[in-house]
């Protein structure tokens, strides 16, 4: 951490929804404890106890926000039950929220520098009720995270989250084997075939999601206009820049911005047209 | 009033949505008159014109935010004809929106240390239209109070405010009985009978809409275990402490984080297993 | 600008939803540029690439906000292809998004100090993707004049911005045709018959989107309570002043908050009702 002081910020994500008051109360608690603080909602509509979209929707946004920042997530089936609050510390942030494997993504690509159950009474509101840990045991730990308290004064150790099987991605000579993550507002499919990066006519790939058996995975390069994509029964031929290299609604596969292997529909919805869900197998063949 | 400079914090409660900009357009006045407020949405997917939802959603937010706020509250379906806007200052905040009711939750829980109309020309834009009073009379009034202001100039005091009925909540030597007042994003229902609190084993029912004829309502106390839920002709047997102490798909009634009677269905929604309307009839029997 | 230190201050105007996190995403980049920046929503639920819908919203709303606010739109169909992002400069505030016409309401009513290409890598992120610009060039840009860059710094003059044709307004002796720019969330319809005034039992029209032939378009007086809408094979005779001069679900035209004729039905919607849609033709005769 920098020695000069930062200005606080919180970013949002649960499935609270945007009708009822509960994001805006959980405001309130966190202003109450660091008026200064910047907050910032990431989604509230997370489908609800949907914790894989979750980690989803956080591990593609976490990245862009300053290093100081707090994420709270609340996204808790279990609320009230014996899974436990945590808060973790790495290198790109701070993360708070139920321990159900909401932070996988996350640490699957950051170190865990400190892990910790939120048990200390004292970073919590004085009464906490048995179904609002968001307001209660949440957005106290993170405001006082944000205010500088130090991580481990605010509980015990964890050593074995919970955690979310990874992203399925399997490498072979030819081709990569993943799965569809997520679709978008636009319609357009994000999937688990990723790290991408272009270089002249070539794509890098250097699967994000530690596919490998034992140590690195293997990286892999390959001509992205002779590249193939097989995905719920059609085949999209080579991989494009960007929706504009197609004609209106034509489908096309390129590299979506947080480097994963992305299915389109120009001007269209390629989750509709093609009929994609979350899960579905992709293969990216070269 | 605390001697030290508050940062001025006003929240936002609208039935606009969010798909037009009149919401951010209220912003934009605010952040004109004082630059340095933090703002926070409560909701602005209030069913169009509800007041009554409007002073329930509010009514569950408010305490968890520090004294200093005001709210700004814009559910106006008699925008442009005689109903005055209005502010209020209590203990707990200001509130600032028409007089159409949507303040009664929070009169009938807070002291009203001052009600205003908001009749000095000043404090509103200089140009009032007759069709956007959020943007032209409420936003400047809660700009002008967040940054200190004080509520007595900004017009005339009043002393009849309109007043939604309470919360129907009659008690009986065996039962209370209330009614429905919201249903949640997750399909949880939040009722009239409250507040409840737990003592171990036992619950403490002190109502808080006042439903007692003359003096303070009394106080029951009751064996969670023990009591039966009755609503839309089901009977619901005992009060859990959380959605955990039932299987998948099973209906509960327990304690909401209001502290109200609440009606659930564990990782799914009692308001459509049940068929669940704000307004029907809930009797908890001890 | 002034020379007192004004608190940076950016809008977002987006078709991204609010189910992803793409607007989180954009205000990270932002606060890691500019920290102490106040950040205000006004829509992200613009239909999917509707420029034109941007392009009103925008309209509505920038007016209200302060002069040294950066107002960041985020609209872009084109993103990836041969479109350029800018950045212009009026008296009523800055704008930084797509050069595809989504600016054109605002620059019919300001005149343009500076407007720029975003062409300089030193206010883009460091690496730039092909399908989010918003994140990677536009929210920089958005930051970096909030901050106090100055716009010439961020690129080359354009001369020739993308415009879209104005909202339709012809005026003949004893109407003025115009169309109808959008339903809002209640169902009112604001048309491009426009500016309004009220002046006693009269209604002065000055048109505001240029509809004349060379030189300032000419100025008409009329009696509201004379005057007759014709909209959508139906007929609405007289102007009035806000909703509660009719009874419940009754038709009415009134002058809308932004100074333009609107069709409304109390407490209903005039959107449905009549089953009106942008781009149909309404008259205003007197």
């Amino acid at each position: 951490m920098s020695s000069m002081k930062q200005k606080p910020l919180v970013t949002l994500t649960t499935d609270f929804g945007v009708v009822d008051g509960y994001v805006g109360t959980m405001k309130g608690v966190i202003l109450g404890i660091v008026p200064e603080a910047q907050l910032v909602d990431i989604s509230h509509l997370i489908s609800p106890q949907d914790v894989r979209q979750a980690a989803y929707v956080l591990y593609a946004a976490y990245r862009f926000f300053p290093r100081h920042t707090v994420h709270l997530v609340v996204v808790d089936p279990g609320v009230g039950s014996v899974r436990h609050p945590i808060a973790l510390r790495t290198p790109a942030g701070m993360f708070v929220g139920p321990d159900n494997g909401v932070f996988s993504y996350v640490m699957a690509c950051e170190p865990v520098e400190a892990l910790v159950e939120l048990a200390s009474p004292r970073y919590r509101l004085p009464e906490v009720s048995h179904t609002f840990h968001g307001r209660d045991v949440f957005a106290p730990a993170a405001a006082h995270l944000a205010a500088g308290v130090p991580i481990a004064t605010l509980g015990p150790a964890v050593d074995d989250p919970v955690t979310l099987p990874p992203p399925s991605l399997e490498m072979a000579a030819d081709s990569a084997t993943g799965e569809i993550l997520h679709a978008d507002r636009f319609g357009n499919v994000l999937t688990s075939i990723g790290l991408l990066t272009w270089d002249k006519e070539n794509l890098s790939l250097v699967p994000t999601f530690q596919a490998g058996e034992g140590g690195r995975p293997r990286s892999v390069r390959l001509r992205a206009d002779e590249a193939t994509v097989l995905i719920a029964g059609q085949e999209i031929r080579g991989v494009c820049r960007t929706y504009a290299n197609v004609g209106h609604g034509q489908t096309l596969a390129l590299v979506g911005s947080e480097g994963h292997l992305e299915i389109a529909v120009r001007e269209g919805s390629a989750a509709s047209k093609l009929n994609l869900q979350p899960g579905q197998t992709v293969i990216l063949r070269w």
